[in-house]
């Protein structure tokens, strides 16, 4: 076999052909079970869950992950905080003339991997080719497929003064591992990602029946946009309590460092839950069971359901207001 | 409204906002129904299709279509021949630094536009931006969500000696059509690209209760890579009649001046169907009755069911075997 990609290995033909079968099936354990370009699939129930994501993140490996976990946790967690159980992905990957395949082999291991650390089957694929140049290295987009969970769901509608903001662990950590592996700001770290899907997790939360009113996962944008989102959408205010937020020292020495505010740096295996004060400790407590909620803490609360909007109390007591992810250059984060 | 997508135009805060509000959701018409990234979705029937593809075409504007277009038709078509009724499809979008907005407006039209025509609701999506130079302008993944079709599906098993092989047009006008939207090769041509969702012309012939034995969209390594892959997967003969291929004259032409083999063109809006001999006039029939469906032609015949393999015979009766695509240069035709 070749040792990189060429254009010939997306044209549909032969090398294509072989490409699938020496890298993908093997990868995903599947035997061709459909001879066509769709999967046929039993659901046990009538309502499902959708969700899309593309995956560009830079560089393609970083410390705790690569593009291929990212792609399968990125997009299981979206349907997890939906409520939904995750069941299936498809995964489409554009890839460069001249890509290594040794590193396409370790990428899409690491999502069939991944997929299977978390219970879901990649169930349709494709792959394309395009000049050196006309992409950077390798792009992935995945779509996921869940059910929705039958009974208790999450329902926002309820939320009010009182509810506690608990986020799943430390914040921050994947947009500062992205940046140091990136080389470009001479930071020098041993943090890893925290890239990672969570829906176990979330799976024991809610077969605890917490009645959990919200979640989120905060990627992009980071804890502060996705908060925002939330108190605009359902007209709460959240406040949140600073000295409560679980930052790692490293990720505070690079944002004193580089100027960036850890509220707005992407996470990418953390999840936010508002639940009523009363079950705020059982609801830690579940989560500090799983190695990625270990650091689980209540980091605010509701306290007001008229107005949608985020405020930051600092340590003495001041308040300012938080405001969407505005400008802020971190492109290629996930 | 800027005039040019920015990077801050994917990082997930303020601008991003704007953009999702002012393009996307206009476009699909859609209020925001959810808070999630993820969709519900209600469905009649407990097995589900699913299938995706990217799409990277160049140029992204051509005769007869765009990359919005084909991000339907292709998604679409996939999930029709595998005898499926096509409900859903997520689009992701990865979107150049400086791509005009204007561009991108039309493109997401083109995208709504068709999904409606084809009767399909997008109900997720994602925007990436990536740096100037690490996309060639835009890329769309799209997956497709289907129901498994109740009563009769395809069945491929059941080929025999004697059925039919028919196209439902004529051959390799994408991939021509393509070529000379490049402008590189000095090809002028009226030629447009087939491209086009093909679920209610199948649909018309399974509703007919037409014994449908296999169907394939020859897209990428045109006609002789897909039948070569339907006699290899179920050990058939398929023998083509060179003279019965229905070619447009702008297609022959050009592929004399470029020495191209119109049977390894792709086709963006054609089906291969075999069906028994005798219901051949009625599937003919039916397909006819559509406008993509009005050159529709018998191209060949299964001559036996032990050995899996693509023969063409010539008018003067000479045969020589076929064989799947193999290092032909046609990057990026869909």
């Amino acid at each position: 076999m070749d040792r990189k990609i060429t254009l010939a290995h997306g044209d549909g033909g032969e090398l294509a052909h072989k490409l699938i079968q020496q890298i993908f099936v093997s990868a995903f354990g599947n035997t061709r079970e459909s001879h066509f370009d769709a999967s046929f699939l039993s659901l046990d129930s009538g309502q499902i869950a959708v969700t899309t994501d593309s995956f560009v993140v830079k560089p393609l490996f970083f410390p705790g992950g690569d593009i291929g976990k990212i792609a399968v946790s990125g997009t299981v967690n979206d349907l997890a905080v939906a409520g939904a159980v995750p069941l299936y992905l498809t995964a489409g990957f554009i890839i460069e003339e001249g890509f290594l395949l040794a590193d396409l082999r370790q990428i899409v291991q690491s999502l069939a991997d991944e997929a299977r650390a978390a219970g879901v089957r990649v169930v349709a694929g494709d792959t394309k080719v395009v000049e050196k140049g006309s992409v950077d290295g390798v792009y992935i987009n995945t779509a996921g497929i869940g059910i929705a969970r039958s009974g208790k769901t999450v329902d926002p509608k309820t939320i009010e003064s009182g509810d506690v903001v608990i986020t799943s662990g430390t914040i921050g950590d994947h947009g500062i591992a992205i940046l140091a592996a990136r080389g470009e700001l001479g930071l020098v770290t041993d943090l890893k990602s925290d890239c990672a899907p969570l829906n176990r997790m979330i799976d024991a939360v809610m077969d605890a029946a917490i009645a959990v009113k919200m979640m989120r996962d905060p990627t992009r944008g980071g804890v502060a946009t996705t908060l925002v989102e939330i108190a605009e959408d359902f007209k709460v205010t959240i406040q949140l309590q600073e000295q409560a937020l679980p930052i790692r020292r490293e990720v505070v020495g690079a944002c004193d460092i580089l100027g960036f505010d850890p509220l707005y740096l992407a996470n990418e295996g953390k999840v936010l839950m508002i639940v009523p004060k009363a079950e705020e400790e059982r609801t830690l407590a579940i989560l500090r069971r799983f190695p990625e909620g270990a650091n689980a803490a209540t980091i605010g609360e509701v306290t007001d359901t008229e107005n949608g909007k985020l405020l930051l109390e600092t340590p003495l007591g001041s308040r300012r207001r938080l405001h969407r992810l505005s400008g802020m250059m971190l492109p290629r984060i996930c």
